[in-house]
């Protein structure tokens, strides 16, 4: 059952922006003023269902903030603001979103260890317990929860417990995971997450959000190397009155509250969770049908976004391929993949498993009009 | 002539956000990928018709650049990306948002020279075109066009002319100005300027706009100090595919789309000059019958936002007299200024002179319900 627009638009199967529904999008046919008392009392409903949505609240001693950008400012935001003066970052990383905030500290200079896996790979729990014992000056730790690039999920509860164990802040990227795979901030022992309003929560972009455990906070305060992107500045400026340090995106903040909502109605996290699946599994059992391969072994892969390997025949064009499903109306999404030719598609935001096996359906039709044919043996990546 | 949505929401006498049509709003109403080719075209379009605005091309040498989060992002984009590595920036400052700077190249380490002055007198040009003279080390001056800390309008275009001859970079916030306010980049000497989507374009807050001249833009490649605000990062992403290096507003732009429309409706910068100005007149006109008086000289307002100082009068409460005012569905904004007690009302976004009218009415109204009363003889600084 959706309730999308009226079919104006192509049916997005990214990462995001995604199609939302549509009385999220009317949420913002009003103007509010940023001091307004409702707006206000907006972003304090908002704050507040997001820590319960990571299961903690302000009295567990956890803080919500909102940070205006996109989910990379958010990131930045506490990159820059939670490695301490005379700090080090150990980033992990295992695909491009980690690369992403490796570059972020080379720019911002902070010192910075690096620990790589391949991007089939998740990370290995103990061999960062052991790069913690050994060097004593890393003091905050961070990991992607869903790695976009692949849709690989990392154990971030397991690496919780070492960081924590260790004695280290411990962020995590939860950009496309947040919302729609359960996650406790404090069992997993995280100390900040990011995650945006435009993934699994199902609004639209145009800001970002950083849950903190208020003790690290406050314990990180004055780490800040910009203005814009100060977090603990941020909060404070949140707490005092309720009010954004500068504007806030009014209007993409009254669609998250309309998104939050709608998420309840759907049975929170669980419920969101369980319509993924169904997405995930329609794809995935439609895609081996017409004898495409995942690139990742099954109990690596996230139900949020899947990578394809392209056919293995001359005649498959991806950009071919992308346009053509794009004239029937359906977006995918190219593959970022280092090693391998793949492609993603998404199957989160306001798409159900008949939109699914819609997409799939056009995709056996577009091979067909390509020219285009596939070995439906499995092999073992797709076993 | 109005095109509002159908009165739920208060009318906004601030300075953004601001009340917006209801077909900006409407523009909202669509998913679209972000890499899709109605938006690449989308983002083409308005990049080329803000430079159209400033009276500038790429043919002529400049660039337009949308830069995710509020206007003062945009503004820490310009000052974290175009100081140079040992540069040494001089703002100008006569009000909140020159001193938002000053906190801004503080926080990112930057070399700093300040030059104040009052809240209520423009800059010396002379003064500034002797400090340029006796340090050859600043390398960048800032300056605001128009302060919302008062409403004064600076200007710009004679210490651009000082900036220029001296060999420096010359930016201006242009904030609260840029699409009401008549401005030639070139003319002006101005290598960088930033504006917001929410105020006089009248659009809604989600993104701000750097408009920069190509060749400072290439000579301050490698300052950047982080990798969200990279201005000149971000302009090299969208110049390589129309595409953002991150997740752009969406739904916000494509209201800066209509907004653009509807500004050339109005008969571009000139037709919303007319209209703000009348309404201005109609502000000012209203608030003198009723005895207020303006915080600054005729000759240095803006035709923007203006500053009344309080009723000489203990009856008068701000904080009663705003709610008041919300109660009839009317929005004005606090004070900013430092040495007395001022509120402001903003004339721009989608008000009229009517709807000025109707505002004056009512602060004659409520001042009655107040019991509050004001002596209406005109003083030196209403003059």
């Amino acid at each position: 059952m959706t309730h999308r627009s009226e079919g104006q638009d192509k049916l997005l199967f990214t990462p995001g922006p995604l199609t939302t529904s549509r009385a999220v999008k009317e949420a913002m046919l009003r103007d509010l003023g940023s001091r307004d008392t409702a707006f206000i009392e907006t972003v304090r409903r908002i704050r507040r269902r997001l820590l319960e949505l990571a299961g903690v609240s302000q009295q567990r001693g956890y803080e919500a903030i909102l940070m205006q950008g996109s989910g990379t400012f958010g990131l930045e935001s506490v990159v820059s603001s939670t490695v301490p003066r005379g700090g080090r970052i150990l980033v992990i990383v295992n695909g491009a979103y980690g690369e992403r905030i490796v570059k972020m500290t080379h720019v911002l200079g902070l010192d910075t260890r690096v620990l790589r896996y391949e991007e089939n790979t998740p990370p290995d729990v103990a061999e960062i317990r052991q790069a913690l014992a050994e060097d004593p000056g890393i003091t905050n730790v961070s990991v992607v929860h869903c790695e976009t690039t692949t849709g690989i999920l990392n154990p971030v509860e397991d690496l919780g417990a070492v960081v924590r164990q260790a004695g280290r802040y411990f962020f995590v990227d939860a950009m496309s995971s947040f919302g729609a795979i359960p996650l406790d901030l404090e069992a997993a022992g995280i100390d900040f997450l990011v995650t945006s309003a435009n993934k699994c929560l199902e609004g639209v972009p145009g800001f970002s959000i950083v849950l903190a455990r208020r003790t690290a906070l406050l314990a990180t305060e004055g780490a800040a190397r910009t203005l814009s992107l100060d977090v603990q500045g941020q909060w404070r400026g949140l707490e005092a009155n309720g009010q954004f340090r500068f504007t806030p995106p009014t209007h993409t903040i009254l669609a998250l509250e309309q998104a939050l909502r709608e998420l309840d109605e759907e049975g929170g996290v669980a419920g969101r969770a369980a319509r993924y699946q169904a997405n995930h599994a329609a794809l995935v059992e439609g895609m081996r049908r017409l004898g495409f391969q995942t690139y990742l072994r099954p109990e690596h892969q996230s139900y949020i976004i899947t990578s394809f390997h392209y056919p293995d025949d001359p005649r498959f064009s991806f950009k071919a391929f992308y346009e053509r499903l794009c004239e029937k109306d359906l977006v995918i999404y190219p593959g970022k993949v280092t090693q391998a030719d793949c492609f993603r598609i998404g199957n989160i935001g306001q798409v159900f498993p008949e939109d699914v096996e819609r997409l799939v359906t056009a995709i056996e039709q577009t091979l067909e009009e390509m020219g285009v044919s596939l070995v439906s043996t499995p092999t073992a990546s797709s076993a």
